[in-house]
């Protein structure tokens, strides 16, 4: 721990190589939209060709989506003390409907702005927060649905899309953009997705657009179900560990694996500078629960929680940037007592402290009874709503109960509420569900919250693998991404033990970039299958660096594959250590497949052409060996 | 690598203390059957009271099932030379239906018994073989066909049980017990599995037990969709690396982690001694895949193969004691020309074998026109089949394509020959499907193959994550489990890069052991929740070290755990590192329950009485902490 992060918060070579070092045979291409200040950061990842009898034969490159913003660019310059360009912001200036305060309008915040023992702590670029217009809703959803295409919803059609258009036009990407029909449980993927449709999602609550107008540095990206699975990472420091160092190389480290969104989760000390760290330099939106928060400054005594220190937690933080906040506005005194005969009662956080405040007062969740307020506020900064399942069940014991389900209906209600005033919404869900309770989950939350996207954590299929929750989880987020979840909350190895580190994010999130893409998959989204199938041709071509570079982490594929065959060599050759050269399966498959190709051999003509000769021939051909010259 | 085994393979002590150490707070019982040579071993795991305001209450033991054999009995002598004890031996000359040779009936096993420059490397209490009687069929589904319950059976239907009917009736086990309905897509698992249910089972073909009668070491184990799910882990050597003696370390660190049955696919030197080592030691069944070995006898020429050195392979396994052959008798030459569009053609290693064999003399396969042939050798020994899947998909792209459901329909008719001979039949599927594919797998193959087991390698689904393939595959697993596949073949985290080591093993059966698991709970199979409800009531009740020892792995739960609050007063905490001692949920949950409870708080009542009243008591109870005294 570190008593001051300025001392290590310095340029970018304080930020650990491995987090900023360029993916490896990639580059960053930046796809331009139809204005000079819209540029959307992808990745190329280019490819060796494969030899052939007839010449080298072009691999061409794959584009992937990136969510690691500046931090792999080579030519952008990285200085956390500045934090990344605020390359959002002429389009909120544009739009002409928010004001520049003097400083924060929180009392929290401006007490922070002035306390003289936090100089050392504090972040030394903090800008001047934005509002909207008194009368002003500043929202996505408020542009949306009075039928404004934003330079937002423009710049996610371009992301949503990694270029399949010109792809489909390019001979070399015919084959390898096959790819199955897929099962989508009633979403309804379009071909193409065009701004417009993106619009038309935003302003139908099928899907938000986290971007407060005080977030000007992040990257505009899309969560709703018609769109590509997107995933969340947590990070937070608690009051045994972490220091703000940490938890910048942390979110660095997220975006750097693939986070699409970051919850800071602090419980600890000084979380108000602890996140400005982090927004100022964060190039994904970033999530909150504000009610931790609002416990440290009450020192943990719920009872003593109050809607006006709330509200005024809410507005230091959507002052800061904060995306979206979770509300655990569901929480509701009736359904509380649902939870004493459970196995694990309430094991959500903020669910907890709400069911506390709520049977101390013996009062309904102010929350809940300051709906309205919120989204007031929310409206002000365009925050959008997570709204939180603080009744999801612990334990599969507890999976799909009156509790769980009670508190749902009311995120329901909640939802109409927030879409009256144009604020967006996403819905919580859980936790611990066994696989054949996953559907229902699903079903009852497009039908009680009218197609919000729904945000899961997991869900874990077991309880029996402590220190594999990342894998118990990743089972049913995968299923739940399929039935129509819009973004999977990721659960890393230490799930249940302890805080993650930098090694648990990266497990945590590449098993979670796996769910999700294999839910992509199924539901069919159009060119899922394209990195599948280029890593795929690239295994049975023995082509091993394409294959580890198009992988999900190449330099994990790279490490294991070197473990067994150090040597350079190996990663030209055509086996590898599973069966050594004599019994490689790839090698004889070729074998077979280059004879069968070159014959047109067909069940028919097998039986007419003679076996005796053709026997004979592939035995001429002397098929011993890979053949590529 | 070494050299002389014999030097490393020496009694237990050369077993890594790790292999063979007992679990913690475990000790293994013996679950006593009809006859005193029928004991059942399984594993009790051990829990702490929990201490209440009405005292301790105690928490019940909780039986888990064991695949560790003795290397996890205190009481057992391992002598990794000496082998473990046979303790089936008697139940197979009880039945009188099997003689005993004088040595190898098979030319290659006669000539490595004869070997000198092999003594160094052989095992040295090798036992004479057993075979049927001349007329005799010596199989499981023979004695079931004729209604006979064998020893075995009853050993499989108390172990499959876990004392449920015991604990059903024990008070202590009620809350535990409760589970939620399954959803089991046509299975047809019993309130309560008799002895009768496992014979009728494999009489009709729904179910096997591999059990060799030259492996009478072995526990007998089931595989079928009406039983546990089942995993099987894949060990061996290669051409490029290990040692007789680094196998058999595997083998133990398999069955110590979980591993239903152990394939042995070793492709380097030594084939059969490296086998008899790995079978001596074994309480699992042991697979082979028969003509891997076959092909190091033609110096990897797949032409040069032929039914009688394949013949003779079998015979030489069969005696050894291998309790299921892998036999890709489905890759017929008509349907290689179907693999010839695929971007991964043909993965199967004996599937490649097969098409180069049929292609080099444009014949059938061998494996197909000797089909009844080998049926022969199979019901002389009790080895079971489990029929290749040559054709399956390599890649997401070519799933369930024509090549692959071709061969299914093969296999499907194989098995009705088999079943003529009463030998056991079991179905290999795929491979890499995408989700939205898999049911169709599981659907085509009980109808086309008539509910014989379905037994799995994974499928993976997606292509785009070498070394995580472990959790692509066990995402498929759970759900094919699910779907009714009796047995998954694990795949570890080095799949498609290198051969795995001890810690890809256990990091693969773990991965699998939590598939299979969610999938039994899926299926709703009777009991299977316990675990779950027992380790979530122990981490509601911060019983730390009962969590850690209920989990499928207990050493890297408390690893974990340990990393962030390494001092051994964490482990007696009431809060953990993720939130610390103010905002942990399950500590406030706790007081917000013992108030519920105790009030009997529920919606009526709450607008009844006054609410202020009811206020003023809680804060009076001044629930600040977990009360325990």
């Amino acid at each position: 721990m570190s008593a001051n992060p300025k001392e290590f918060l310095k340029p970018v070579s304080q930020l650990s190589a491995a987090a900023t070092a360029p993916y490896p045979a990639s580059r960053k291409i930046f796809v331009p939209g139809s204005r000079p200040d819209l540029r959307v950061g992808m990745r190329e990842v280019s490819q060796t060709p494969t030899p052939t009898s007839r010449g080298a034969e072009e691999n061409p490159p794959i584009t992937v989506y990136d969510t690691s913003g500046p931090y792999t660019d080579p030519a952008a310059r990285i200085d956390l003390r500045a934090g990344l360009p605020a390359h959002r912001e002429t389009w909120i200036l544009e739009r002409n409907d928010t004001e520049l305060l003097a400083g924060p309008s929180s009392d929290y915040g401006r007490a922070r702005e002035h306390d003289p023992k936090l100089a050392s702590l504090r972040f030394e670029h903090i800008r001047q927060p934005r509002r909207a217009k008194a009368g002003m809703n500043v929202t996505q959803m408020h542009y949306a649905r009075q039928g404004i295409i934003t330079p937002e919803m423009e710049y996610i059609a371009i992301r949503e899309t990694l270029r399949l258009n010109e792809l489909k036009n390019d001979p070399r990407y015919a084959r390898l953009l096959r790819q199955h029909r897929g099962q989508s449980f009633g979403a309804a993927i379009p071909e193409e997705i065009t701004p417009e449709f993106v619009r038309a999602e935003v302003a139908r609550g099928r899907a938000i657009i986290p971007t407060n107008i005080n977030h000007p540095e992040s990257e505009p990206m899309i969560i709703g179900r018609n769109f590509l699975v997107k995933i969340n990472t947590n990070i937070g420091n608690s009051a045994v560990t972490s220091s703000i160092e940490e938890e910048v190389e942390k979110m660095v480290w997220s975006v750097r694996w693939g986070g699409d969104t970051l919850m800071d989760l602090s419980t600890g000390k000084n979380i108000h500078e602890t996140r400005e760290w982090i927004i100022r330099n964060c190039p994904v939106p970033v999530g909150t629960v504000p009610i931790y928060q609002a416990l440290e400054k009450v020192d943990g005594k719920a009872e003593e929680l109050t809607w006006e220190m709330f509200r005024d937690t809410l507005i230091e933080q959507a002052e800061q940037g904060v995306d979206y906040f979770t509300i655990h506005a569901g929480v509701r005194l009736a359904y509380i007592p649902y939870t004493a005969e459970r196995v694990t009662g309430i094991v959500s956080r903020g669910g907890s402290i709400l069911a506390k405040w709520c049977l101390a007062h013996h009062k309904e969740n102010f929350l809940y009874t300051h709906f309205e307020d919120i989204c007031e506020i929310m409206q002000a900064y365009d925050v959008a709503f997570s709204l939180g399942d603080g009744l999801r069940p612990g334990s599969i014991a507890d999976a799909n109960d009156r509790a769980q389900f009670a508190e749902l209906e009311t995120l329901g209600e909640l939802t109409k509420i927030a879409w009256k005033h144009d604020v967006q919404v996403m819905i919580e869900g859980p936790g611990h569900v066994p696989m054949q309770l996953i559907k229902e989950n699903m079903d009852k939350e497009l039908s009680d919250c009218f197609e919000a996207p729904f945000y899961t954590l997991g869900p874990l299929t077991t309880d029996i693998a402590p220190g594999y929750d990342h894998i118990t989880s990743a089972i049913g987020a995968a299923q739940i991404g399929w039935y129509g979840t819009a973004m999977l909350c990721y659960v890393t190895p230490k799930e249940h033990l302890g805080l993650p580190d930098k090694q648990d994010v990266r497990d945590g999130i590449v098993a979670y970039k796996i769910a999700a893409h294999a839910a992509d998959l199924a539901k069919g989204h159009p060119g899922a299958q394209l990195r599948d199938n280029a890593l795929s041709k690239a295994r049975f071509e023995f082509r091993w660096a394409d294959q580890f570079h198009l992988g999900l982490d190449p330099d994990k594929a790279q490490e294991f594959h070197d473990e067994t065959l150090p040597q350079e060599g190996a990663k030209l050759a055509h086996f590898c250590s599973m069966c050594g050269p004599h019994f490689c399966s790839m090698k004889i498959t070729q074998e077979v497949r280059d004879y069968a190709a070159s014959q047109h051999v067909s069940d028919e003509e097998a039986l007419k052409k003679g076996m005796e000769d053709k026997a004979a021939e592939f035995k001429q051909a002397g098929a011993e060996v890979y053949r590529k010259a």
